[in-house]
């Protein structure tokens, strides 16, 4: 867009379109999108990405099917959300259960899970709602119970949210990473058979708790376990909070509304302080510890491990950080490819947006990061499933020999997963925040959707472990794995890099011919990662023998290596699965249909640009030179400009744009003028800011504060107006009148003052 | 925070606190700031610093003057804005006016622009309203109006806002940046001596004007002019909406609001569409182009000049997001000295975030970043204070030479000031998003600030220019500039670097111990910067050499390498600013109170990490070796630790804290529970979550939706409740049971699936 040096432009234009006649209008560019042009200008199968990126082709159908129950729902309507007061969208949220619960209630869990894939997309509130009751509330139980426990709160309803709702009191005010840390209390009282719950101060108020304020009946509270005087650590507690009838609190329950957050205001966060209230011992949960009628205490080898449940939620954040991020790309990127912007040369038309090479490096890199994370998702995923199978077979029988494997999975689970949700909602943001400015003013619009998708997605950095501390356990987890890897011990999966040393520390790029083949980008990511490990390592042990630090000070003092470590740790694990993805389909998928093709080339894309963002690091463990890092540069550049062709028909590939989409109608998924899928934009925008904004024939409160404003009666010091020195004319006259110097000079500093005043075009 | 690998953590805490006498209450950090410990650990002299920072003691103390009379004023409430809707926000952002106009009409422009600089900071709504009248529609007039013009408008009341309220129109729906496209035409009429003003098309519906939508009764259109069927160019034009007795809308205009946006909801944007509109030919500003009654267009040698205006906006955007970004950090630093957060070692306390490095470093160098950025507003207002006048003076009846040397001037500021802008709302934008997500989950709060700081910041980048095109009209100057300096032709200010080619490319760190050197910092931004510009030049000229493109066409091949160029040529531009403004400050500040000393390590600081951040160029290039770029790497880290002592000081400096705070009210130009200075945050925001969210006994809409749900009659499937595989039991009997193997692999697939639905503790 070089061509947008305003002042020079202006003089151009004013003088090249001087005494130029005046058509029947002016010219003007196309404003729909050459829908079929684009289209047609990919390089691939689109039914066949479609299944690619969808995992598969029964996969994507079932999709496409709840897509369109999903869109001719009424209480699923989604246009108007964003003129919806807090209150209208909780109340919506929770309406939207009437129309599931059947599905809820009869569908496969599998199958309705990926139902509410679906819905999470569209409705990121009603999923969190939905899952405080579901995956919290009843995973807790489940986690937690005995059997016989499990089938009383199944009696309950537990199962069909029949005459209770659930919701999860972990986190309090001071915040919910130290779970070890929490003060709320529950205290076996011997006499009455009964737990004393209790919130002993103001910080340790249950806080953020989802469904607290208006929907849950009962919850799972962890608290500080306290039998005989003593503390047994935290357990899970299930604490009604409200009549199922009435909706009144119970006795000792005070509930408030934690108020409007950022983003997903569909669901109801609540406080709760508890005060000496008494639940049944059964109410505790006892598949771990257990609390005899006589107050023994018996505990587990192992404390409660309800932590690996969190885990699997951490896996399919990869995969919704993903989703999250193509929507915001399909959104962008067929803006760009209807939006026109500055001639260049004597072209007729003006320039589309997506033909700029610097548009196409603001959005092909992110859509291929976008598509490493959705394959990446789908492994990750299936990874992690024996390792989850174990834990829920894991109960207080289990022998030391059992507790020793569960925990080493554990261990290596969590450090990568730690990281890889971290980098991946991290990514998603970036990508939403990204998109959103790409669109210019438009991405300002409420009704682009992308600022509500912006504040929706801000919250996944936090919960379900803070991004920043979930890369410090990663990389506190890989400076470990250095030290195994230096003790010949074999590594496994994400880390074998390591098996490697000592010599692939020292490996470079074979030559400039090479820089850019996948084994040598491979090979790159291996040599990279395992130095800043290194570095990570390095620094530790010298912290401990140089500084003689402990243990966890000299972990302290190389926080900071240890989250460079797990960055580009990650980066590299992306693209490795990328890659391993992309070689597994060139298996079954045929040549001809271009899909392996395409994906090899954004997979390359991701690589190449990836490496770019960690230059530093290429560069200083020279695994390239300098000349080699421009190859690269030059690499990005053009594989921008090759994607750029398929980039319309990328966005169709994720599948937002069913065939209701392409119908005409807005679609659900996309709810966004801006990423309709026949283009058809302005039109499309202008409708729905009209139909949310009624004309109102004289402003609301014109009466009440323009009126007095502007119809006022004169002030005392106005006839003094021109001394306000608003005007040139008037200023200059006055200075020369004015024999003050000093005065003179004030006025000087007026016209200065005055003119940083001047404010934005599009205020 | 390495302590926090839950499992791990869970398991020793439980066993650490296994049998533990009970204490009456469970341990507990403080809840509150050691204030005096913190503000005492301070190196510097309070006072001495707020006036280097607030830019002298006259204006630091006429800025706490502001601050309290805005606290005072009831209309300027602000606790209570974040539950407001935006036509509550929309009705007390136009009722301060009725407070604020005694000072409007009356207070000494310079003196008025200071107390707009702190309602900016509280309000960026209001700021905009008020801009939107004062700075563009005034601003137009002024720019463009010949003294009649000016002087008719004046009696109308445009000084006073009485009578009349102007807004902007310049954009259109499809975009504002490119001023020549703009396709709404103004066409005289020789037999009525009018203009007809006329929307051709929905496109050309000017859209996001600020005020259109309420508050304003006239508009200065930017209009295509046709005379005599022939184009003009774009000039300026004032049209009539509404009477301004009625408010109602005159005939032939069309307006409706533009609703919901991100952020900003203060402000009224509307769109408006012009139907054969006509209005006298007077009514055309014509200090430019002047159209005669007889139809004869009188052009300038040069087309409007309005845009100069729009510089000053720039270089008060950097002071401005230097503003930001410090209020921003206030509220990050002043909790993380308050919050605390898992026990390191065998300390009593758990420890404070602002003690971890890895906060420090988070927080420390997007403190030094702000610092940076405010005192390059100091300086480059007063920079482009002359070249600002020459514009002003400037007529029609300039000659050619006259002409000549504005065009170079408004280049050259157009240059510097354009990526300034870029990079310093860019930073502001990002400090705030760190900073709220350095509250963890408090930051999500509404309460925080921090989210509609981060709305309101938002559209600084794409407003006033586009921040991506302003960078690469960065770059293209940059490029030419490098052409001059090859030529032997002395650059001034910014770009003097280039006049030490080639030498200067090829500089580099002369030892090891040198590295930390400042002269060795500054010569590295040098060669840095000069081998940036190289590239992007280089690309340049390839592309037109060997490629044989255009010069446009070429200048898009080479756009990546211009940004890059200007981004790395802003950083450098920032440490030399701020560098110097400390050189000077030396010059009057006695060394016994520490503001120099402190100030030399906060710069040193930016410097540094502003490397570490483009490290890869300062590798590339040579001119630090990897070891040299661990030394930067390691004095960052320190430098970090360093400040840390002086953090909560150096928020008080920023000036926020005034006198209204310390006394223990919420400072209104925080408005945060976790910025205040006193660090009691929890009471604080407690007590502004309850009176924020007042308590209802039941829900609202429990009638309507929770109890049909919660209360309902069983569905017909629900006896088949144990079929939905919900219980790990039942779904194991009943895979037992079951012969059907792809059933029982289904039964799996469910138990998988389901897992993956866990959600987040703080959900």
């Amino acid at each position: 867009m070089s061509s947008s040096d305003a002042p020079t432009k202006v003089t151009k234009a004013a003088s090249s379109s001087r005494g130029a006649p005046a058509p029947a209008l002016p010219p003007s560019p196309m404003v729909t999108m050459a829908a079929e042009r684009e289209r047609s200008r990919g390089t691939f199968d689109l039914r066949r990405m479609q299944f690619a990126m969808g995992g598969g082709e029964q996969e994507t159908v079932l999709k496409e099917k709840f897509m369109m129950e999903l869109e001719r729902d009424p209480l699923f309507k989604v246009d108007d959300i964003h003129d919806l007061t807090k209150d209208q969208i909780r109340e919506r949220t929770m309406a939207k259960f009437s129309s599931l619960i059947h599905w809820i209630v009869n569908e496969r869990v599998d199958v309705f899970q990926k139902r509410l894939n679906v819905i999470a997309l569209l409705d990121p509130g009603f999923w969190t709602r939905y899952g405080v009751h579901m995956g919290l509330f009843l995973g807790a139980i489940r986690g937690g119970a005995t059997p016989n426990q499990m089938s009383y709160w199944m009696d309950k309803g537990v199962l069909s949210m029949q005459g209770l709702i659930g919701c999860f009191a972990m986190t309090e005010m001071r915040g919910g990473s130290n779970v070890a840390g929490l003060e709320t209390t529950a205290t076996f009282d011997e006499k009455s058979d009964e737990f004393i719950i209790h919130t002993p101060r103001i910080e340790a108020t249950k806080w953020w708790i989802g469904g607290a304020a208006h929907s849950a009946t009962h919850s799972a509270v962890f608290a500080q376990l306290i039998v005989k005087g003593r503390y047994h650590g935290v357990k899970t507690f299930v604490v009604p909070l409200r009549n199922p009838k009435t909706y009144q609190l119970l006795p000792g329950i005070a509930i408030g509304d934690i108020g409007k957050k950022f983003g997903r205001d569909g669901i109801d966060n609540g406080w709760i302080q508890f005060t000496n209230v008494r639940i049944p011992r059964e109410y505790m949960l006892m598949k771990h510890t257990q609390v005899t009628r006589d107050g023994e205490v018996r505990d587990p080898p192992l404390a409660q491990l309800t932590y690996g449940a969190l885990l699997g939620g951490r896996c399919a954040m990869v995969a919704d950080s993903a989703n999250v991020a193509k929507k915001a790309l399909t959104i962008a990127i067929r803006y760009a490819a209807v939006r026109r912007q500055f001639k260049s040369g004597n072209n007729e038309l003006e320039t589309l947006l997506l033909d700029y090479p610097i548009h196409q490096r603001r959005l092909m890199p992110l859509l291929a990061q976008a598509v490493a994370m959705g394959f990446t998702g789908q492994r990750v995923t299936a990874m992690y499933e024996s390792m989850t199978a174990q834990l829920e077979d894991f109960g207080a029988d289990s022998d030391e020999a059992e507790t020793k494997t569960v925990l080493e999975n554990l261990k290596e689970t969590h450090a990568t997963s730690a990281a890889l949700k971290a980098c991946c909602t991290w990514a998603a943001l970036e990508t939403i925040e990204k998109c959103r400015a790409s669109l210019g003013g438009m991405g300002y619009s409420a009704y682009s959707a992308l600022p509500s998708m912006y504040a929706d997605q801000a919250v996944q950095a936090t919960w379900e472990g803070d991004n920043t501390i979930l890369m410090l356990q990663s990389g506190r987890s890989l400076v470990s794995s250095y030290g195994d890897a230096l003790k010949g011990i074999k590594l496994p999966g994400g880390t074998a890099y390591l098996n490697g040393l000592p010599a692939v520390l020292t490996t470079s790029c074979p030559s400039d011919e090479a820089t850019l083949r996948l084994d040598t980008l491979e090979q790159a990511w291996d040599c990279v990662s395992a130095n800043v490990v290194r570095q990570a390592f390095e620094k530790f042990q010298e912290a401990q023998k140089q500084q003689g630090l402990g243990r966890e000070e000299a972990l302290e003092a190389c926080s900071q290596e240890r989250f460079v470590a797990a960055k580009v740790h990650t980066a590299g694990y992306l693209y490795r699965m990328f890659h391993d993805a992309v070689l597994e389909l060139a298996k079954t998928e045929p040549a001809s249909n271009g899909v392996v093709k395409t994906l090899d080339d954004i997979c390359r894309l991701y690589g190449c640009w990836a490496i770019e963002e960690n230059a530093a690091h290429f560069l200083k463990y020279k695994y390239f030179s300098g000349m080699q890092m421009d190859i690269i540069t030059a690499e990005v550049t053009r594989l921008c400009a090759e994607l750029r062709k398929s980039a319309v028909l990328l966005t169709d590939s994720f599948g937002f744009s069913d065939h209701i989409v392409s119908s005409g109608e807005q679609g659900i998924n996309i709810n966004s003028p801006f990423g309709c899928y026949d283009g058809n934009v302005y039109e499309r925008y202008f409708a729905r800011v009209k139909a949310s904004n009624p004309h109102n024939p004289v402003p609301p409160y014109f009466e009440r504060v323009i009126k007095p404003l502007i119809d006022r009666q004169p002030l005392e010091l106005v006839d003094d107006v021109d001394s306000i020195e608003l005007d040139d004319e008037i200023a200059e006259i006055k200075a020369e009148r004015d024999e003050n110097e000093k005065e003179r000079q004030a006025a000087q500093q007026a016209k200065k003052a005055e003119r940083t005043l001047q404010k934005p075009e599009s205020a």
